[in-house]
């Protein structure tokens, strides 16, 4: 690696969210930061790619000076494809940082999450690759135990790099530094979203339906993202966008001679 | 299972692609459809879900008097939670069924693709579910093949059910029936797109940049959906939805007591 790693930084909530400008507090010193985040907030947007639309990238000046920084009128995948492909062409990325995103992604929110996805994105592209989240959506959060925490994080994958995969989803829980135990390396939980709809009218007298939902977690195992968070402690699950399930493979074989 | 399942059906090319009319013919006679498509194309959407407008949920008829048929102004996963949470929720849905995609959903296409996340919603939900995709981008592709298949796989499905998981990925070779030599089940391909962006100017000057792009396979392997669809098979990859790279867990594990 050179001596100033060239890092990607990005998120889903946009540039004036506070996550991504303590995000930049954790990498700069310990890199070049090229900045490439959506123009409006692009949460919950999954792996989605803008086929049908052109996409726009304007250099800004948010971060001051020192700072470059751009944004994109996509969605935060688009984020990644134009600065690995566009931006950055004649340079190599060593890192991309994403986040750090207002709310949970862990256990199965990692799949609907755009913070998640941008990171997902660029760890397909070859790219190590870190998301980051706090257990907190309230714009007036306490980011400092995710700074300590991203910092410890991010210093560990550029010194020693990701084994066996690209990608780490790392969630902070909502708590003080000095009461957070350390850093738990665990497994996705299972869960899901028990989804509910508030049904209303709009002003013309036509139904609605708007998401709302609770989130329920349907593992007890010792060894994932929500018990570690539970118990006070970081979760980094290494991940990476092989959906196989290798298990069902043999198990559903019966289908190659199946007829009608 | 009761004598006629509640089959749920849904796409991400909305209801006036013919590749919903030929799953629904696929499906008719094997249990109570009921259809719930965006109302618009939603292709390359991920597992995106809209969390800060309200959606509509209006029904048509669109694919004649007997078949129930509902339209829906979100993404395809909103599609499946209103389905689920709302249209459906006094009763049990057996299958879920997307598609028939207009171009493949193999390799790692399954995390970009809106159908395959309407179908991997359905699954986290518990409900067996299958996305269909033919390798064919044309509105007058021939399905013939499609429906054939399509038709051996819900049947097997309904018969055996999935094991090991709940979501099976399949993706139908463009060959006449009689060239295709069956089915294969198998794994993802680890594949990635090397991005290219036309770059041009609006009819104000201004710079925009629109996604194009290759397709590449970094997999010789033999037992992937890409190797089973260029030997003239249809492949099915059973899925889920645990990102976790699990060899990486014990190889990170350095992390958990790494100190600046």
């Amino acid at each position: 690696m050179k001596n100033r790693p060239l890092i990607l930084v990005t998120n889903d909530d946009g540039m004036f969210a506070p996550g991504i400008k303590n995000l930049i507090q954790v990498a700069k010193d310990l890199g070049d930061i090229v900045v490439v985040a959506p123009d409006s907030p692009q949460s919950a947007k999954g792996h989605a790619v803008t086929m049908s639309l052109p996409l726009r990238l304007n250099k800004v000046e948010a971060f001051g000076p020192e700072i470059e920084a751009y944004e994109c009128s996509g969605t935060p995948v688009d984020c990644v494809k134009l600065a690995k492909h566009v931006l950055l062409k004649e340079r190599s990325i060593d890192l991309c940082l994403s986040g750090i995103n207002h709310g949970s992604n862990a256990s199965v929110n990692i799949i609907y999450s755009g913070t998640m996805s941008a990171a997902m994105e660029a760890s397909i592209e070859g790219i190590p690759s870190i998301g980051f989240s706090l257990l907190d959506y309230s714009f007036e959060a306490d980011f400092s135990a995710s700074v300590h925490y991203a910092r410890i994080i991010t210093k560990f994958v550029l010194e020693h790099g990701i084994s066996n995969c690209n990608l780490l989803n790392v969630n902070i829980p909502r708590l003080p530094l000095g009461d957070i135990k350390g850093i738990k390396v665990c497994r996705q939980a299972e869960g899901r979203w028990i989804e509910e709809f508030t049904e209303g009218l709009d002003p013309r007298s036509q139904k609605y339906y708007w998401l709302t939902g609770n989130f329920v977690v349907d593992d007890n195992g010792e060894d994932t993202d929500i018990h570690a968070l539970e118990n006070g402690y970081v979760s980094v699950v290494p991940s990476w966008h092989d959906l196989t399930r290798y298990p069902a493979i043999e198990s559903n074989k019966g289908l190659e001679s199946f007829s009608e």
